[in-house]
């Protein structure tokens, strides 16, 4: 059981004469989350997640690590420190370098504090005994943090300097065992996306910087998207504007149906998948022994989710200005309860309620799964006005009106909902209602969710 | 279920002429831990974790994790990136910095990839809304990748440059009430080094360049550790020798009872507690606000669990120099089960007895803990070999030979024991056994343990 009275939950201090810094700016999602003391900034660009904030996100990568497992990931971890030298090997250093944290040790060694570990995982293949290819497809995936140094930092955990991922790396024998895999793959990311309820495009893409010949990108809508995406309401093609080559005109017809209906939309990326070939096994000599014994490169693919950014996105999309709003599956605690103030008439049997409800939600929830906000020093309103800020699922309050009928009349603010008055039977059904829910979004095999209100198809 | 032919597991290859540099010197289990494929050495001092070891790994984080939670502490993520100005002020530039790996944003701007998280954690308390005195004791941890960038990492995960680290910082109102936070945090370290049921003793510790009054380590002993213990046999006090200013020298009498009794013993240092009053507090300017209203300086504690390090230590501890043993709850899997071999005159009988198996087997340990060895390419032998390396708590074989008898006979090898032969009813009841007795460590509450071959009392 969580208790509210020893929860830490540092609100903002903003310095009376502060100036808010263009860099400082912050999305809808990333105010309140600074303001309700979620997330408070570390240096420029970093973040810090504080006690409810950490229990959305280490739900976030229980889900995403459940779904990787389905997909028949296994989990590794690579050290954060790569040697710059295999980052030469396969030509990533040749480019612009600006946005990699480059740290020498103590023997003057250089290393990146990676970004992502193409180079560092096919490395470990090259020189792991040589895999045969009935040990194939191998899909490995890792969850830690990874590192950029943005030149425009912004939108708080959006696009922070140093962020939580998901990074899988899977190892084919041919092109076309690689795009089984990367089907695969894409169809644990679509259910993901679809476990979160959160209307999600998926788009052809722009290979950029990591390179390969076939590449997606999950995207959520949202005005601060930093992405132009292009769909056509014809065919239900998506694409990112960038593999146009052009971030700014709108082509004027569909490169799928040739139709002219193509618009214009922001996108926040939350995902990327890349079908890469050899462009990492090759220079980096990670082979397999084929039927035949000898060896050959290895195709390769990897898959990104950016296990903070997903949650800020997915907040943003769902807030208002007021209140956050989110993900059933990544809400930090599924209900909230309300006890009576303190020197209340009725506070006595309300408390005999409170207990009651407190027994029956722990058998229905789980404790970990209910906040017990007991701060009866507090107005029930002031405490009200917190829980309806911090989004919870669903708020029952057991005050003194609540017991002052015969049949007690609780209040229940289901998030996002007209407050509701209930007796306690109703509100019982509907938080059994909520668990319900989510353990058919966690169970659920692929396809047998209805596809969540995605703009477009998926292409 | 996993399934053995399947799991990413990738076998040392050493180069014939490989000279063996000192640097890479490896322990016992270090060395069983590379050969066997469940870690990787990454760059000097950094190691790969392949998926068999990230399982323990994330076992022992989960355990830790809830006896931290059981301590009253909440979880939050700080940026490995902690500015080097906030180390400038607590004073811990000023000594030798040659450990720390210094890195430099875009903008010229000074951080450490961060050893530790005092400052960080001091430092935005600092700048949160004053909190109330109502509101502590406040306790606060992590766990994730700090960096120590040694002179000499040895002994694989023992002493890696970069390692994963429970973090716990506490905040309290008084020196006193500091104690009582200090003794309970220390309540909830002895009972995961009990649950991990691996001998370990607390001693007197030196408080270092982290400062502050008090000070405990936990060490597992062990030849390979770099750590001096003295221990008295008459009183029972345990300390380590830099207490006593010197490594070399033994004391001729106990500190404790002025006993003659002192004797020498190598440990591992797997966990540090410390009280450190207002080290970090008062230059970093963290307080809260007393009774009066007025601010106060916080009075902190900071308690480290070297995560990868008890792991390692613990195999180092309990291994063999063939097999590997595991604590019970950190174990890979509970039960590895082998199948027939393709072609034996009994397959298909044996077969059905391994469907049956595995399905109460699931029933029992839950389908992640089971490894199903089904490599019928391989003989028996060869597999029993690979586990019994591995050192899984249970494998059970089904052979042919177990189904030639008219009620069949396994064979059950329980880690660290002879081999028995045991009909299906019998190895079902050790399977249970075993989950119960995890099921006991997992549950009992302080004290009820047995407190485990500790050498020398708790001091």
């Amino acid at each position: 059981m969580n208790k509210a009275s020893r929860l830490f939950w540092p609100t903002l201090v903003t310095p009376k004469n502060a100036v808010v810094k263009q860099t400082e700016q912050l999305s809808r999602s990333q105010k309140l989350l600074t303001d309700l003391g979620l997330v408070k900034p570390g240096s420029n660009g970093t973040y810090q997640l504080m006690p409810i904030a950490q229990r959305s996100i280490d739900k976030c990568i229980n889900l995403v690590q459940r779904n990787m497992q389905e997909a028949g990931g296994q989990k590794i971890s690579l050290p954060v420190l790569t040697p710059a030298q295999l980052w030469k090997k396969s030509g990533r250093l040749d480019g612009d370098i600006s946005e990699f944290y480059m740290v020498r040790d103590r023997s003057g060694k250089q290393f990146l504090m990676s970004p992502t570990h193409e180079e560092a995982v096919t490395a470990m293949l090259a020189t792991t005994a040589p895999i045969s290819y009935r040990q194939l497809p191998l899909r490995l995936f890792q969850i830690g943090p990874k590192f950029r140094d943005e030149l425009k930092s912004r939108f708080g955990l959006m696009r922070a300097k140093e962020f939580l991922m998901k990074d899988m790396y899977t190892f084919d024998v041919t092109m076309e065992t690689a795009r089984n895999t990367y089907a695969t793959v894409s169809d644990a990311y679509e259910r993901f996306f679809r476990q979160l309820e959160v209307p999600f495009v998926k788009v052809e893409a722009d290979t950029g910087m990591m390179g390969g010949s076939l590449s997606h990108e999950y995207h959520f809508i949202s005005p601060v998207g930093e992405d132009t995406l292009l769909q056509c309401s014809n065919c239900g093609y998506a694409g990112n504007a960038e593999v146009f080559g052009s971030d700014t005109e709108t082509p004027s017809t569909c490169p799928s149906c040739q139709g002219p209906q193509l618009s214009r939309v922001r996108g926040v990326e939350v995902a990327h998948t890349f079908l890469l070939g050899d462009k990492y096994s090759k220079p980096l000599g990670a082979t397999f022994l084929s039927t035949s014994g000898k060896p050959e490169t290895l195709v390769m693919g990897c898959y990104g989710i950016g296990i903070t950014r997903v949650v800020a996105a997915a907040l943003e999309v769902l807030s208002t200005e007021q209140e956050l709003r989110w993900p059933k599956l990544l809400a930090p605690y599924d209900v909230c309860l309300i006890g009576p103030k303190q020197g209340s008439k009725e506070q006595a049997t309300a408390e005999s309620l409170e207990n009651e409800l407190l027994q029956t939600l722990t058998q229905i929830c789980g404790p970990e799964e209910i906040l017990h906000d007991e701060r009866k020093e507090l107005t029930i309103g002031k405490r009200l006005l917190d829980a309806k800020r911090l989004g919870h699922p669903l708020t029952i309050v057991v005050g003194g009106k609540a017991v002052q009928q015969e049949t007690p009349n609780l209040e229940l603010h289901a998030s996002g909902a007209e407050k509701l008055e209930l007796d306690v039977a109703e509100v019982l059904s509907l938080v059994a209602r909520h668990v319900r829910h989510k353990q058919k979004l966690l169970h659920e095999q692929q396809g047998e969710l209805r596809i969540s209100q995605t703009i477009g198809h998926v292409h």
